[in-house]
């Protein structure tokens, strides 16, 4: 594959990725919105067909990682990091323009919710769930979860070893698909069972931090995030946005120790 | 393929995407339905799954597009526009007669829904929310949503981009799975994608207008709720009409320019 | 096939698809069973797995048929009658032994259900919705539902044709996944798209009459539901049970024809 | 294969599956978990998709029996034990990794949910119901039902019998796939397959006990649940702990008489 394919796939994929990722938090959240309120099933499926999605339209182009530890996870595995960086400047990129792409589609929805004194009223009051362990406390936004994720209690070695174990799930079973597919046939249909493996991670694991198991899908919504001018929108949660960078890519990494160890 | 095998496979297989597709509206939300309050989820997963069925029953017939969105990327992308007023015709055809099916596997339903004062006043008594850029308000009757889209919030341009952004986001992965099918295969469980694709666009970007995303499934039976008999239906809604006509063209179109840019 | 692989495996597939299908319906209505009130998603997800669980099991033996609409489809299309009693008897005796098998594993919960005061006494002064068309009212038991189905609104034209319509899209879905096949290579997951065809017609045209669609999967538990000596059970509805025969048995001719008409 | 590669094979599967598994249950049901609430449908797709994770993960190491019902099944159908006792081995070993990786990612919520006082008070209270056969009376405490199954209504020959019929059901599936698989090539997606027939499994016959189908899956993190140090944790329920080891090999055992009788 040449860089600009690599580019262009992994900014195109990773653009729809979060364009429907993003859209799915925004469906069951805004104001306004015919999904508000239709629950964690819609936002794990929905997760997961995103990823489905992304994966068929850019894996002719540039093998569809879409996310950084995916990207180290094969790079580990393979020992070639030539194409790294351009992989992780496709992923950011690509993920700042879904974001932008979720708010261009629910302007009128991010309007009315964020105008909305009974909503912006009620989070500006309720204080996010406290630093058990000696961390500043970060105020949220209360569209934030439109973009990034966050905890649900703040312990950072747990926050943190939740998104380790996540993304090494996933990133075990794509680099184990390779296995399946010279010997049995079953990577034909690699992308539908990544995105199911997706939809089970959100389900089992989505619990305690909203599961972003991808540098990419969490850092670049959360720029845009920052940079829109959204009113009432509150914090960005800097202080939080480390831990679904380094979890992942640490996962990431794993996984390719233990494919090492184990199957290679 | 022959102009009578794409008319046939058209109206035959778009009957049976807005059968079913305009089913699920109708078992969610008419009065003695069994289905009656299933949600968002049993929408989107029933207009992916009527998708399914509808394309494996007719891609040996006509290939299935089943969407003037898809004829015109289709037709951008090969620069062949011999057969479009065929595929137009039976698309156009089979969306009303899916749309009168519903009606009789509903017959009774709509007729208890639509002479309950309780319903039929509440909606005569809310109006649809206003016109926030100065088009005219129209009154959208209590049954409309079983056959054509409508938007939470009427803003022109607004609902045109959501329209656009869904039917390029499905096109695009419609176009590309040539690729993956003479490369790899997995062409063999295209419809089956296709299906999940349309469940991942109506999670993720259904919210605002209801994700026509297919001229032929908002217009059919929007002219089908226009003739039939039905007590208190209320008005059509034609003010919004071209906007999933026109917006879902837009979106194939740039689907296919994408395409011919980034991938061919 | 010989007729005794034919026999045994239409009696044990749909033995499975009425022990998991029935079986669906008890967990979410009884009470003391953990998916109580789990809703009309898990009712149609739930037999559209329990074709897919009993398809797969079989389609080795039988070919799966499981039903009798499909096996007269497949019958008026090929033009062999032979081994249609074989299948028939099969498909009954099947779907008996499955009923069955719903009442032994639900055991606890059937008598926690028919003895609890509240619940029967509730049913008891319920009366099914009146006769709209003249036919005599029939009173159905608390648990007649988890053996077979029966109509919101008693239309006997309209449900008639509901269930007309439903199996017309079911047996076309399975006679045209032949051309696919031959073709393409689609009908290697058959199995797998049958089941979601199932889930589709449960979702968008279930409401009215709980789709039977298959004459075996009504008129077998409907005599075990007869047999069955549960307290309390009430009526078991026979003035309505031809309609879930004739009416599938009709869908299914009519799929041949249009098969014969359009596609062969 | 070798035993070793069985081994870890077995290992690092039944963990996933567990991790996954276990991890839906812990999702829905403690205190700050962003899925609380999710539902029965969420906890059954959550354990079909964790089979599909961990069998895609694992099956080219050790052909991802994940549970020794379906190695028992097999070792009847092929007379072959050799192996047995080392997938046995890795089975448990990988349910208590598993189980333990659940506590570790919700380890916050453990702690959250199990010093509330009007969760932890509310169960204390509340006995479990009563012993309907003679049986004695098991205290279960609040966070059981993450590790370990338990029924509804005790009562033994019924749960006994409910999971010997799921397990059937599971594990006759799984026989037969090598017959389509010679077959036709349905195979290739077995994986996906199974994972769905587990989903089927637990919507229809999960009801009465909370469908464990699978010695290790439940007396390995009930094991896990004894040793690990949480508060008010309450009893881990041994006098019905055999119940879901019996009835699962009981079950596989029956699965591949069946097997030998009808199908070879």
């Amino acid at each position: 594959m040449s860089s600009s394919d690599i580019f262009i796939g992994e900014t195109i994929g990773t653009a729809i990725l979060i364009l429907l990722g993003g859209g799915v938090c925004a469906a069951v959240t805004l104001k306004s919105s015919k999904a508000r309120g239709a629950g964690w099933l819609a936002i794990t499926f929905g997760w997961g067909f995103a990823v489905l999605t992304a994966v068929y339209t850019t894996t002719a182009l540039s093998g569809a990682h879409l996310n950084p530890a995916v990207t180290v996870g094969i790079a580990v595995k393979d020992g070639e990091w030539g194409h790294v960086p351009v992989y992780f400047a496709g992923q950011i990129l690509g993920a700042m323009i879904g974001a932008a792409l979720v708010w261009v589609a629910y302007y009128g929805q991010f309007r009315a919710h964020l105008t909305d004194p009974e909503i912006v009223g009620d989070l500006a009051d309720e204080p996010i769930e406290g630093p058990h362990d000696g961390t500043p406390k970060q105020p949220a936004g209360p569209v934030l979860g439109i973009f990034s994720t966050g905890p649900e209690i703040r312990v950072v070695w747990q926050n943190l070893a939740t998104e380790v174990i996540g993304t090494l799930v996933l990133v075990l079973a794509v680099l184990t698909q390779g296995l399946n597919d010279s010997g049995k046939g079953l990577g034909v249909i690699g992308g539908l069972i990544t995105a199911l493996v997706v939809v089970a991670i959100g389900l089992s694991l989505g619990g305690p931090t909203g599961y972003a198991i991808n540098p990419a899908r969490d850092l670049g919504p959360r720029i845009v995030h920052a940079l829109l001018p959204l009113p009432n929108k509150g914090g960005s949660d800097w202080g939080y946005a480390w831990i679904p960078v380094v979890g992942p890519l640490a996962g990431g990494a794993l996984a390719a120790g233990i494919y090492s160890l184990a199957f290679a």
